[in-house]
């Protein structure tokens, strides 16, 4: 069923918050097997708001609306809905003998707009907010189309449709079959030229659908397909699978929704009972953030060191000052003595270092965005050099997406 | 003018990302005087977008695009609009040019998916990409209204859209008396408590107008009116500055609307020709990894050193082993050894030292959330103890802001 999404808000219109409603709401519809094909935002203006509905009507089967709900004057959802479909507002009595309860529990005055949180259209299926006080409903017009309403506050609005709303348009879904996907993603390969791969793929589809999805350094593929249980889906998929990820092997890193290279990296590090040391020069700590993120990540990461002046380098690892300024800051010979200076220090079985030219300006006459990725590793002490581009943050961005990737390959290659 | 932002993307219906761009773009285009009348997300779907546009064409003056712009099958933005307004697609020369530059400095093969990102209607107005490849652009359609397409990526769209399609929209504003505003900053107080503190102004709020924005571990309040000039409006301003100011003056950090704490404290450092060296257990590169992205921070910040484990605060930093196991590595002593050790290995004036639990178990006996902050500085070493709420990273976060706001009031209260 098509769906359409309404946020409700003059704060969204003017930025004042993210609109993380719609972005939950679209991933659950989704995994129900609705189709999002609209999300609209709309402020607290009655006009406005009851043509955001008739648009929505006359395009999706099933509208969502977050937001609106509360009790004071801005909140108009009530009152579009109402003259939209041409309902009375009307006060649901369980809902009106909540909010009465619910004041009287914390002995405070209620003053009267708030039992306007007790109002729904007449024929509106109450939906009951279980932590907090403004109800939500759900209203089904002549033609079979369905209008839900739910509050605004991010938390209210989950428990809200988790208990309530998604049980509701379940059993409202005709019977098809429901959507299962595999997600493949790969990392060191650009965008483009993934896309350019496949491409002959992406023309042809028709099912399974095919999406891809960049993000800086990274690339995951997207496949999705309708099927009776998980083995019919996986007979349909995994062909395919096959033939996308024989595109770009060499950059392949593994299957999953919410699977990441630092994820994939600490877990293979803990099962082989690994640990490691991170010396990030232009880096600077975003790598060993990544990997902190990673629960368990303590179990991997024994020492990170940012030398980032480059007399710290001479210092604090060790290495030797007239060679570093014989060799330059950013360079094989630098990155290769930081490796293995950072695995000596943490007593680590691997060792990571970078050093790069972030910019905005050249370094030593290297251009902005060359970087030095070094290995240290008991088997030896290997540097990949790399030209990466884009402004400061996302050269750094690059460069320690390829320093997980190479790290993540060298593992590979080595038996324990 | 009534603006629309359309934001183009599947990744955004089946809720895979989080929709900033809209957020940032309603934001920027507020703070030019221009009224946000409606949010449009549309998938990758050309009948669908051009319906978008036509909707967004019939109510309201400009219209903003974000995401579709680049090089596969998927991006559908060009065409899109191409065949809303009836006009045949060409490619930019000069972009066309900066494309094959691109790859030809890389030295990797173009694929020649690659030229439509510097495609465009004809007539309309490029607007360079200075930091990726897919340029944008502007097109004013024959009844004097304004479609804006931007690309898709948050970093590109911010850059090109404070660079070229800010000036270009204020140059066509209407003559309205200009807006003015104020940024103020405050870090260390939670968002309610100064949402609480403000409400009375937010309540009576007319002219000048208030709006607050929190992120994790910081509020900013803009407090914003019309005049004629920046005499007028500082009359109107300022006495309400001062008010917000006094409300909660010990968190209050600055003006400025780009204003960070990062950026305060490498600018105060390096007119003190001071140096800062950092100590991070939990947070663990973040504190580092923010202070990098300003421009300048390599004059300042001399090394960092992420002594994840706890046996490397021993070995590294030279703690003593048996007062570290007897008080433990998240306490008052470990982290004023931290700091200490910190500011000797760097030889810098000044050291910071993180070490707390940031979940999801406690650690020691210490409850999740128990953080110590320990500044070093030839004056003596301070520790503060806190403990703070959330998830692993919000913890990590919050930490990380309450460090810097730490550091830089310590720096206002030491004379040089």
């Amino acid at each position: 069923m098509k769906t359409e999404i309404i946020s409700v808000g003059t704060e969204l219109l003017v930025g004042q918050i993210t609109n993380t409603n719609a972005q939950y709401l679209s991933r659950r519809l989704n995994d129900l097997g609705l189709d999002v094909y609209y999300q609209t935002t709309v402020g607290d203006n009655l006009n406005r708001l009851i043509d955001a509905l008739k648009a929505a009507a006359a395009r999706v089967d099933v509208i969502l609306l977050s937001g609106g709900l509360g009790p004071t004057e801005d909140d108009l959802t009530r009152e579009a809905v109402c003259r939209f479909a041409d309902r009375p507002l009307v006060r649901d009595k369980v809902a009106e003998a909540s909010v009465r309860a619910f004041f009287e529990r914390l002995d405070r005055p209620m003053t009267d707009n708030n039992l306007r949180q007790a109002e729904r259209p007449e024929g509106a299926h109450p939906l009951p907010n279980d932590i907090g006080l403004a109800i939500g409903w759900v209203l089904e017009l002549p033609d079979g189309k369905i209008v839900m309403a739910l509050p605004g506050p991010p938390r209210e609005l989950q428990t809200m449709f988790e208990r309530y709303g998604r049980p509701y348009l379940k059993a409202r879904l005709p019977e098809t079959k429901p959507l299962f996907s595999r997600y493949l993603h790969f990392a060191g390969i650009g965008e483009s030229q993934l896309a350019t791969r496949l491409e002959p793929f992406i023309q042809e589809q028709d099912d399974p659908t095919i999406a891809l999805y960049a993000s800086v350094g990274e690339v995951m593929v997207r496949l999705s397909t309708r099927a009776e249980n998980e083995r019919e889906a996986q007979i349909k998929l995994q062909p395919l699978m096959d033939a996308v990820i024989r595109l770009a092997p060499d950059f392949y890193y593994g299957e999953g929704e919410s699977l990441t290279l630092s994820q994939i990296l600490i877990d293979t590090l803990i099962r082989r009972g690994e640990t490691l040391a991170l010396v990030e020069s232009c880096t600077g700590g975003l790598i060993a953030d990544t990997l902190i993120g990673v629960p368990g990540a303590s179990a991997v990461l024994r020492l990170g060191v940012i030398p980032y002046q480059t007399i710290m380098k001479a210092k604090v690892l060790g290495l030797d000052a007239e060679k570093l300024a014989e060799h330059g800051a950013v360079s094989t010979w630098t990155a290769e003595r930081m490796a293995e200076a950072g695995r000596t220090l943490a007593l680590s079985n691997w060792a990571v270092a970078t050093t790069c030219v972030a910019g905005p300006t050249t370094q030593d006459g290297q251009p902005v965005g060359r970087a030095y990725i070094g290995l240290a590793h008991e088997s030896g002490v290997y540097v990949h050099e790399h030209t990466v581009s884009g402004d400061r943050q996302t050269i750094r961005e690059r460069i320690m997406r390829l320093a997980l990737f190479e790290l993540w390959q060298a593992i590979l290659q080595t038996h324990q």
